[in-house]
């Protein structure tokens, strides 16, 4: 492949580490701003001159990698195992082929249009460096619509065990809530907390929260919707009966009430418009002659001036040389490919268990609109199968992908789920999947048809969905990592505290570059 | 006009009153469905077979009332008093003049593509007969973004007077309803509320629910997001500090935090691409032999045998004459146009005051996208102008139309609001909105430019934005109002229980047309 090779001692010599690494990125504009833009201020479009990096893996930190390396003037190569961009940036369409490492092969014959974003699924408005690229390499954004009161939650000890819409459980519950505070608060239980101002204040707000009578207490809310809905003329409505809080606690919903709270969940959030790999693609077309697909690396070493990489193509054995390296692998792989990175690296990569996320989604007729108002949204069960994820894309068209099931199969240390549970036998996942649908619109699990199972630690060259770096055990792990050895450093996700994200891969792609800035100056 | 006048005597000998009508509904699935149908089951084709209907105004009931009624065999004719169809559904844009009844007049000039939804703006999923004419007349829709958390807040007295984020004030303030309930029970202060159980139970909850520590605190959360954010290595973030609890309830954000809860503002919400009018034009494409436009009402009669209406067109007095009459006229509107409804309901004309909604609207660029993460949503202050809603077309695009005020000028008892205290010169109001906008985003109310003002009591033929059927005192107009008064009868959004929305417009008109379909039988 003929890559550069070029000395660079008297570089090297200047190195000033790490830590110039930072100061340099300040210098360049390169630490988070408030404005939606990659890589703000960027580097000099001659900061590269005759000098080459190697990047392994086109996903989203390779392809942020080489994108800013070649814009400022690096010579760039990216390996990539397989014959697409994106890595777990995967969008599953009519003629896609998932291929577990054991085999198993399905083949997805949806209809056109029709998607899964086995990966990634949303771009939320505070990930402004993706939402920057996706500006500037042209790939158009659509809202993903992450919360709708009208999805369901079921639950097996709830309303006989019949799904109910999210709005009764979020309004009933806050108005229990608001009702029991108040009530401590008139007896003056929390006198000791508050005074007489603010608890006169907090009554007033309390009635508001919960919407609760003039005696302060909960007697139901419009909020939670009807089940016979306005109309014009006479008023036929009639409100939801309230759910008991003591059935609202035993059900526990946590998960789901709490779902859209999280920051990088909340609204709004965006997807591309087709698939969640325009993204990837739109970066691949700026860089026709940089990336080579189908190049499965088999070797990472340091030479005296540079990096030497192994690689076959075609089952033959290749190299690359270049000044730098940018590895993206995950850490999965990385404990199986022979490199020279430290000792304590080669234990880090060991350091930071894979998380098992399965994605199972199904092209159906869409009566989650028809029937239910579901636009978006998710809802939850507590069952096996504990999330039905409803598309964003095309509302109101007659089919779309439903997914259901989205999770992991068991903790970091190997302790199945309710879904891992189930054992290997697709055939059991897939009526696990269909059951929930089933148990959330009765009547409907039939139509859900050709189903694709993802489930990552399977797929090759993934092995895993990310390196849990929120784990405390995994913090050791993740301070080694963080650090460029040289002229070989990693990026991803893993190595960001956005893990699991897209934006934590870009940000992990500019600290990298910035890092080979830092070193090729002087 | 050369409406056709028939006799019907043997079919009014027939009729069997409002009861009968309601009777009839149901045979023909006309209450409400679960499924996103308009008018389901609707009515056979030849019901309306030698019958003909007028329609005063093409705002929704009245495009709703000829749609259906030519759909089922009708001779309609739609009389309308503006050039255009859609009533308060009116899209303000390039080439719009915005004319009060004062004379006053203003041009708009925004760029190609950008409009104000000066009426409705937003159709929530639960609005499912709005949703249905859509997708049945083919009205393309997108998501409309009614929450985002990184929208502001901004208070005199919180944070020395800076806007903080919604998702601060939001979960700072669950964080201490948390912390303060947890105390209570802790405390024992309402053992005899909630039995021991369900006190865990909800002790549990509540440390999800409020983010809380281990002792039942509220320290802060990450849902409140970040003054410095996440990043890759090291990591740099740091978190909003908390908002003090005795701060969140002075400000008193009530209105801003519930807004989202209120039923028919819950997501998903959506809107017609290009402007709310697209419904109007889209309905008037197929009426175009039916509508006749610039021809206000002068005159509504009943004969032995139908109805007479009189109307003038270029000045020009005219007659149309019909067997039903479905009159949409606003009653702000029909206190002065000389009619056949009976005493009862020229006194609940007068009964029911209209709401006095004004908007305020600029073009801009969009700073709140590339400074604040903002997409669509709405930030809340407490100032004469208490709320600036943000553009939910066109993501990402350098300019967008900018609402800063909504609201109405005055209560039902013609108590003036804190902007409606601002008096009648336009440039106060004006400086009002602007000023609304510095404080929430500063150094940028300078970049909004091209008001656009307009306050629904002025503009003629409305009169006033809806009928307020929401007062305890507007009840016995109410139920005056929804009585057809045998072949002439009342639609419009104040005849039902979803007044203000497009939604109730429409379902009146089902209900009209239902009652016609009653007296037409036999």
């Amino acid at each position: 492949m003929g890559l550069t090779r070029r000395s660079f001692l008297n570089q090297v010599a200047q190195m000033g580490g790490y830590s110039a690494a930072f100061t340099t990125m300040d210098m360049l504009g390169l630490l988070p701003r408030a404005e939606a833009s990659p890589l703000a201020g960027g580097l000099a479009p001659d900061t590269g001159k005759g000098k080459s990096v190697v990047i392994l893996g086109a996903g989203i930190a390779g392809l942020v990698s080489a994108y800013e390396l070649k814009k400022a003037g690096y010579t760039v190569t990216v390996l990539e195992a397989r014959s697409r961009p994106g890595g777990r940036n995967w969008s599953i369409r009519k003629g896609t082929d998932v291929v577990f490492t054991d085999g198993t092969k399905q083949h997805c014959t949806w209809d056109e249009g029709h998607y899964l974003n086995a990966g990634p699924a949303r771009l939320p408005s505070i990930h402004k460096t993706m939402l920057g690229y996706c500006k500037e390499i042209g790939v158009p954004l659509e809202v993903e619509v992450n919360v709708s009161r009208s999805a369901l939650l079921q639950g097996n000890s709830l309303n006989g065990g019949k799904a109910v819409e999210q709005r009764q459980v979020i309004y009933d519950t806050r108005g229990y809530i608001a009702e029991l505070l108040s009530k401590a608060i008139h007896k003056h239980a929390l006198d000791s907390e508050i005074g007489i101002d603010d608890a006169r204040m907090l009554l007033d707000f309390l009635s508001g929260y919960g919407d609760l009578d003039k005696a302060s207490k909960y007697g139901g809310t419009q909020r939670a919707g009807f089940t016979v809905p306005r109309g014009a003329g006479d008023d036929p409505s009639k409100l939801h009966e309230r759910l008991s809080l003591h059935e609202l606690l035993v059900a526990n919903f946590q998960k789901a009430e709490f779902y859209e709270d999280q920051i990088d969940w909340q609204a709004t959030m965006f997807q591309p418009v087709g698939g969640m790999d325009r993204i990837p693609y739109a970066f691949a077309a700026l860089l026709t002659q940089e990336i080579h697909y189908d190049c499965p690396i088999t070797e990472i070493r340091k030479t005296a001036n540079g990096v030497r990489i192994g690689y076959t193509h075609g089952g033959t054995p290749q190299q690359a040389t270049a000044d730098f390296c940018i590895c993206t692998l995950p850490i999965s792989v990385m404990q199986s490919v022979p490199n020279d990175f430290s000792a304590a690296t080669q234990i880090a990569f060991k350091g930071m268990p894979m998380t098992s996320n399965y994605k199972i989604a199904w092209e159906s007729e869409r009566f989650w609109e028809r029937e239910n108002n579901i636009y978006g949204g998710i809802s939850f069960l507590n069952q096996a199968v504990d999330l039905v994820w409803y598309p964003s894309d095309r509302f109101f068209s007659q089919k779309g992908v439903l997914l259901s099931g989205f999770n992991v199969m068991g903790d970091e240390n190997g302790e199945p789920t309710e879904f891992g549970k189930l054992g290997d036998s697709l055939d059991t996942k897939l009526a696990a999947s269909r059951y929930s649908v089933e148990l959330l619109h009765p009547g409907h699990g039939r139509d859900l048809t050709k189903p694709i199972y993802v489930e990552w630690m399977k797929i090759p060259y993934s092995l895993g969905c990310y390196g849990n770096n929120h784990l405390a055990q995994s913090q050791p792990a993740y301070n080694q990592l963080i650090q460029p050895e040289g002229r070989l450093m990693l990026a991803g996700d893993y190595v960001s505290r956005l893990v699991g994200w897209q934006e934590g891969a870009a940000l992990s792609a500019h600290r990298a570059v910035a890092h080979i800035a830092s070193m090729t100056k002087g």
